[in-house]
């Protein structure tokens, strides 16, 4: 495993890491929770991602539990403040959920301190200013040791940084967007400004999109999956355009290319991710500890990228 | 019940709330506290407010137990600081008492924080520079979520919003003014540069005019009326002009109107303050559970307020 | 008794205050403090002055015991830190010795916080950056309501304004400077920008001149003064001028337009500190209840001094 | 013993200290660390240096033990961060090992607070802004007085006050490195500006050139000596010159020089240093109590090095 800078920070991310959303609590009881994290940190994973949102707080309670076997000081735990019930005050970016929800994911994951904390989504219902002094008083109260986003645009991130300059308040160190081989504007594009003017680190959730670029619904999808139970999910998948026949098409293009390499499509996929220099961490899923010890190959495969690979690869998703 | 926005805020307030003052720990014993609060908390009401001042922080005391049933995150909780005693440093807006009387009111209420804390009104012999960074502590140190100010004129509040910039302390975010159909300069034309400049919220309080806008003044003040029991209260209104045949005359009108409409008039005059945008919360206040019930009808029955009968009443109440 | 505001702040302080000064641990065991205390606060007093270094620590202990019989908010408790020991860093306003001296005196007074914290005297050994952040420290956890320097020039003063200003620190509120009829440059004179600019208050030390102004060295030094027991006292008296048959000579004077007013001496005395508008507060001492008693009518006695007698008076002490 | 300002500040420290480097945990058990400390204290030592990296922590957990049998406000205890163990985050200055270094050695060291806390080597890893803000944060909490660098540059230095000055945080007040007779450009030339501009105090390390000034290497490495256990010490020496024959030809004239007047050459390196007034105390190890009591003698020995004498050694060692 290797070791990342978080964006200019000074925290060191390993390349590759584990997050608990949707498996935590839905696929993984608190022995298979216990199992896949010691997996994780025996290769070498010392991020383990998480929110107050992932089935409903239970997540965060699992690894809670599970956290008790590692020391402090090993670990970078984070959660996501967003979505933490049905109040009108329990959802958003107000001083008054960031604050009660980090409280609460705290209690949940039995720590005094996260070592990340994201603001899970943008609140267009709450000023910048509100949310950028709340995760400043997160931080310097010791509540948590980097602050961020996830699913920001350019354009608030780069409010937020001004602001808190503006505040005296400290930055945002990190963004989590979605990244993978069908999603790749915001990382590759619209962020550029964003690592060269503020150093702001990456940790990309989603590598496999969904699923999509294990193959597994190269020919159909089926009934075990999690797009098979999950209705939902598939549309939506199909609406946002992902589960197309175009994109089924290129991973079956894909796969053949990881045969030649003697790897599975979903750790191409992997590797393909961690090629870029500005991903400071690629969070994986994994409801069985083969498919986490899979995954985490990814990094020692991704020596095999070479230039003239990553140039065929890229021929295929462009 | 329709949630707004405290002011330019991410706090999300019901519309209608109820508060402590006059009859917690006066009329109401902890049993009907709790049924009224219940009542309203059933309605969607999410704010209560209360008051140091209040029965002499009896009215804090009983909430703090009726709160015992509720989720944290489901309330907003108030109090106001300025009349905690008789001792010369028991009032007003020093830092010795806005810090010992916020300690004081959340060990009555029981609670580890407050969500909204106001300067209960301006203090001409505190500095507000000394008021502002006590509020600014305050809310760094997590004993209130937001600070805000009661029956404060626009020119202490602007001169707020400047000192707080000034001293890199967090703004006010609220004002809590009278406002009802005879009391409307304020919040109508003093306070409009505030809405716009800075996002003032509003929790507005006596909207029915010490219950002159219930109509049960119309033809004499009944001897169970709080107006009879308290003298000193009926010559207040009387010499502030608001309990006159004129007004009475008014009320009159209005009571035909809501007739008309199927409401009670108190009803409609709760209704109307709903209908200004830039109130976040009308507090009401009960002595009596239906009374709860009743008041809190007014967020459906707003939408009878068309424009052609709020015309009407404007012309009446002009 | 009177209050007054301390300087521009919103501190309420009785005219006329307990100082532990020489008589706490010295003169007065426990009984007598708690009666002193118990006098002066029936009598109205609401501020009690200490400082760590008074009979090294013992006056803030027996004042600690002598506070639980008070409500917290009915008192106005200050220490002052400077000389706290013999060590190297046990004396000045470091860092270290301000934040250790503060903890250790709420140890002994059994207090969460005093209201008045001072610098005891200048430090030209500390840069004024560092006492000003240690002071601003204390204030902002909560030790202190305000904090204040004691003997410290206009020059000093200054700059610790201009500091905190710069600093973003909260500035000092009060200077406790030795003010009597024979000792006026710095009250009179040197400080007057101060007020003005600045809004410093005052909490006047020695107001009868180390017992001078009581009349009882008129003749002679009594066996039983305490000038007669500490003769480093007397010498200190005699050598900086104050001990002069001259002012022997004026007091005799003042005795005399005393007894036309029906009041001794001292009370006289005390009565002219209390015409100067820029003085908060005239820390008195005792060693005696009845003392406590006489001192404190001079809070009432002052209104019989008139223009012309106070012309009179000036005439003798100039 | 002297003592003197560590720097600017108000702090008064030994001239010459005991460091816990090497010694406590290798050479020393609890015994010997006590008796070691206890005769360094009674010479007139009031600062003990430490570091977490120290025997892995050992040296921290025995100081802590022998601590307790002094009043904490005679001691001035410090620890630096930087080596915290082999974990990716265990080590730098990134906020996350800062604060938890920090934690970790006030466990160890049984206290709430060190007085000085050090950045126990420059990281390039880390931006300074990060640090910056993580140190303000330690001493804005109370875990540490002051907070300072070791062997940290001079361009490294000044921007560290730059970015303080700019995020409005408290500056370092002290850098540790390393200073003897033959090793003397940073503290004699690259710091230069420093004192003047910032007031920068010094507490250096290896006053004894890891031994070499002791003389005891004039003739060949003894079989006991730490060079000869350590040989990678003895590489390192080597390597960077400092254990040459030249050097050696000099301690063998110094050694003459100190027989002339009456001392060990360790205490005329020692007594050297103390010459220069940009040294705040000199840290000086020992592993039995003898030398202890020898090497503190070097507080009154420096008053036989008059300028001829400084003049002598000064042509030789240059």
């Amino acid at each position: 495993m290797e070791y990342r800078k978080l964006g200019k920070s000074g925290l060191k991310i390993s390349e590759l890491s584990l997050g608990s959303w949707i498996t935590f609590g839905n696929q993984l009881d608190t022995e298979n929770v216990k199992k896949c994290m010691k997996e994780a940190f025996n290769s070498g994973v010392n991020f383990f991602d998480n929110a107050e949102a992932y089935a409903n707080g239970l997540s965060e309670s699992l690894m809670g539990i599970a956290l008790k076997e590692y020391r402090r000081t090993d670990l970078i735990v984070s959660t996501k403040i967003f979505w933490g019930g049905n109040g009108p005050n329990d959802r958003g970016l107000s001083r008054k959920h960031l604050l009660e929800g980090t409280w609460n994911s705290l209690k949940r994951l039995q720590l005094d301190y996260v070592d990340l904390i994201f603001c899970h989504r943008p609140d267009p219902d709450t000023p910048i200013e509100e949310t950028v002094l709340a995760m400043d008083y997160i931080v310097r109260n010791g509540l948590a040791m980097y602050w961020g986003t996830s699913e920001w645009s350019y354009e608030e991130l780069d409010k937020a940084f001004k602001v808190a300059k503006e505040l005296n308040c400290i930055p945002p160190t990190m963004e989590q967007p979605q990244y993978n081989m069908f999603v790749r504007e915001k990382v590759e594009h619209e962020f550029n400004l964003l690592y060269e003017k503020y150093g702001l680190g990456l940790t990309t959730w989603s590598p496999l999109a969904s699923g999509i670029l294990t193959g597994k619904y190269n020919e159909s999808i089926p009934e075990d999956s999690r797009l098979h139970k999950f209705s939902g999910l598939k549309n939506n998948l199909k609406n946002n355009g992902l589960l197309s026949e175009k994109n089924i098409e290129k991973v079956k293009k894909l796969t053949k290319i990881a045969k030649d390499l003697d790897m599975k499509v979903s750790q191409l996929s992997l590797a393909w991710l961690l090629k870029n220099k500005n991903v400071s961490t690629v969070i994986t899923g994994a409801s069985r500890v083969e498919q986490v010890r899979e995954n985490l190959k990814a990094s020692e495969l991704k020596n095999k990228l070479n230039d003239s690979i990553m140039e065929e690869i890229n021929a295929i998703i462009y």
